[in-house]
């Protein structure tokens, strides 16, 4: 059974003080409907909405105040890479033909929880039992990554800022983006320090949001909506904690689901038309890009400050913003990578659009590359 | 493509003061791999570690923690259904042909918290916004269930205590159960207050367990195991709480999730040899076996005191103790259900064993049936 992507809905990132974590799913989910193909399914994807809304069993909540009373519905969750893998199941359930119609919707509310306990939700993707028993938080792992990558590879910091510079410039024209404001390698190198030599500016932020896909079997695919093609969908494991791997700077998880997608997709790299990258920070965007093989080891951000990654370049990336710009609300993010791949595919990306987009990867991440979901979506033909 | 158990694994479940979350799902992982088929796969149910140890993205780490570093993994949630909610996903992914095995391990780790603690990690089933925000607990709400299941049918109070007896009973021989020990109605209605008119003994108790399950397709089906086949895997959802219900004593999430179920089985409700069910309290037990269609509505109880729910009766149910005596632990229990229907249908359950059973039918239930799953299993032939 081939599976499609019939629409989309998404939330503008940021702060909803005014908005419950079930308004911001509805809101998302309710827009992903207006394809008029009525779900029988609905997938959430969430990471932490225990400690922040002291609420589970996030699928039945959603599927009743949705109006899908009866329907089958659940929560999957792998830390950031959440939705990716929401969207995995829901794929999976289309494909399987255990339904015709999924509607899958990320959602985060992050902004009601003060910074250090968002540190501390964030941290339950790596071990209680050793990594976050010494106090080590995803700043300050990345932190060390980012150092140790600096040293082996010679990547200078100017070059470091060269792909949050990409995310902030794509940014400015999506509505739905956290920061739409264009910045310079200076910006990044000034702004206030994180976990050195990583600074603000290198940093995904904190923010509220959904979005939501619907997936469907070919059988629901007409003339009355745009459709997209799941060709892949790939999941991913690496040693969970990065000290415990022989080399810190090889996404394995990440290769591994990548090769796997194109392969399985039949797309050869060559032929992909842009991707959405899981750039956290700066510094595992740049590793992403080179476990997926776009660039050399040692060159993504070289690459990105020639311009190879920018939106008329070789291989746009994060085309409205990525993580640093559009933003990051962790269970969300993979779905928002999906609607995005959507509408480009569908050309309703505006001033975004990348010409010719034939097809997209997404890249969605939990921990440091510990869980990795490649997504390979192809336009319709 | 038919889908199969090739084989299961459970730790005892109480107090393994001992044993981090980890470790129990190791440790029925382990056992449920002595089937010596190589999981391509690895699902987790869970509801609240994140409460409990700080803890999510389980579905890498406990990969890594098995040896199966590189293969996806994720974790499954649907409140207390979430054993059977993760099963029900790698039935799907099977089934699908995105797998050929996956490992499923439903884990939780509740005695590490303290008992008000528990109360309020379960109360995450239910609305943060309505139910929990007045102090209901899942207690408090049953125990208006049950009086107004009481007042409406005319159940006494030693009928109402007929299926923990039933229970207690057949968790005696049990070896992985909490409780072995045999109780009376009296022993029941003289226990505690625990929200009148329930007192301890109809109510599950809180523990840390967990179990595993190998999920395979028809093609690794050999003579080298014991084999079961999953002839369906049924999801559906009611209102979320259970005030918004027109008829709080109508469970119909259990009622279609069971119709749909025994459909898609094509096993006519009068073959079905046993059947595990969630009492997680006397009187959700009561009321489940009346959606199902076992007993005529209000007769459950008074069913149960006459022997129609007992080991050698019509209906045998909850041959290994049910959540009352084997215990609940929330995560987990769903697939201790399967793993006890494995164990009925390859006539492995010794002193607890149904004669000649054929299909067994499991309930999982997460909220008072806000998500309710039901999987029949057939003995291959």
């Amino acid at each position: 059974m081939r599976v499609f992507v019939a629409s989309v809905g998404l939330t503008k990132i940021g702060d909803h003080w005014n908005k419950s974590l079930v308004d911001l799913a509805v809101e998302a989910g309710r827009k992903a409907l207006s394809s008029k193909i009525e779900p029988d399914y609905l997938i959430i994807g969430n990471m932490f909405s225990s400690l922040a809304a002291s609420q589970e069993h996030l699928g039945a909540l959603v599927a009743d105040s949705l109006g899908l009373k009866g329907k089958p519905a659940f929560k999957v969750e792998a830390a950031c890479a959440s939705g990716a893998t929401a969207f995995h199941t829901a794929y999976n359930l289309v494909k399987s033909g255990a339904s015709e119609s999924v509607l899958v919707i990320g959602v985060e509310k992050m902004r009601d929880l003060e910074p250090e306990y968002v540190s501390q939700a964030l941290a339950m993707a790596e071990s209680a039992e050793y990594t976050q028993f010494v106090g080590a938080s995803f700043a300050a792992l990345n932190g060390l990554l980012a150092r140790l990558y600096m040293h082996e590879t010679g990547t200078t910091r100017d070059e470091l800022s060269s792909i949050p510079v990409i995310d902030h410039k794509n940014a400015v024209s999506a509505w739905h983006a956290q920061f739409r404001k264009e910045i310079t390698p200076e910006v990044v190198s000034r702004s206030s320090i994180v976990a050195d030599p990583l600074r603000l500016f290198d940093c995904a932020p904190v923010g509220d949001g959904a979005a939501a896909a619907l997936v469907v079997s070919e059988r629901l695919v007409s003339e009355a909506s745009k459709f997209v093609e799941v060709l892949s969908s790939s999941v991913c494991t690496n040693n969970f904690s990065i000290y415990e791997r022989d080399d810190m700077l090889s996404f394995s998880s990440t290769r591994e689901a990548f090769e796997k997608a194109i392969s399985t997709a039949s797309v050869p790299k060559g032929k992909i038309s842009f991707a959405e990258i899981h750039d956290a920070f700066s510094v595992t965007g740049a590793i992403s890009l080179e476990a997926m093989g776009f660039s050399k080891k040692g060159f993504a951000c070289k690459d990105a400050a020639e311009g190879k990654y920018s939106l008329n370049g070789e291989l746009p990336i994060n085309t409205f913003g990525g993580l640093k710009a559009r933003g990051h609300p962790v269970g969300a993010t993979g779905i928002y990578q999906i609607a995005e791949a959507y509408l480009q595919l569908t050309e309703q990306a505006g001033e975004n659009q990348v010409k010719g987009a034939r097809y997209g990867v997404t890249q969605n991440m939990g921990g440091i590359d510990t869980t990795t979901v490649v997504h390979v979506l192809g336009s319709a033909e």
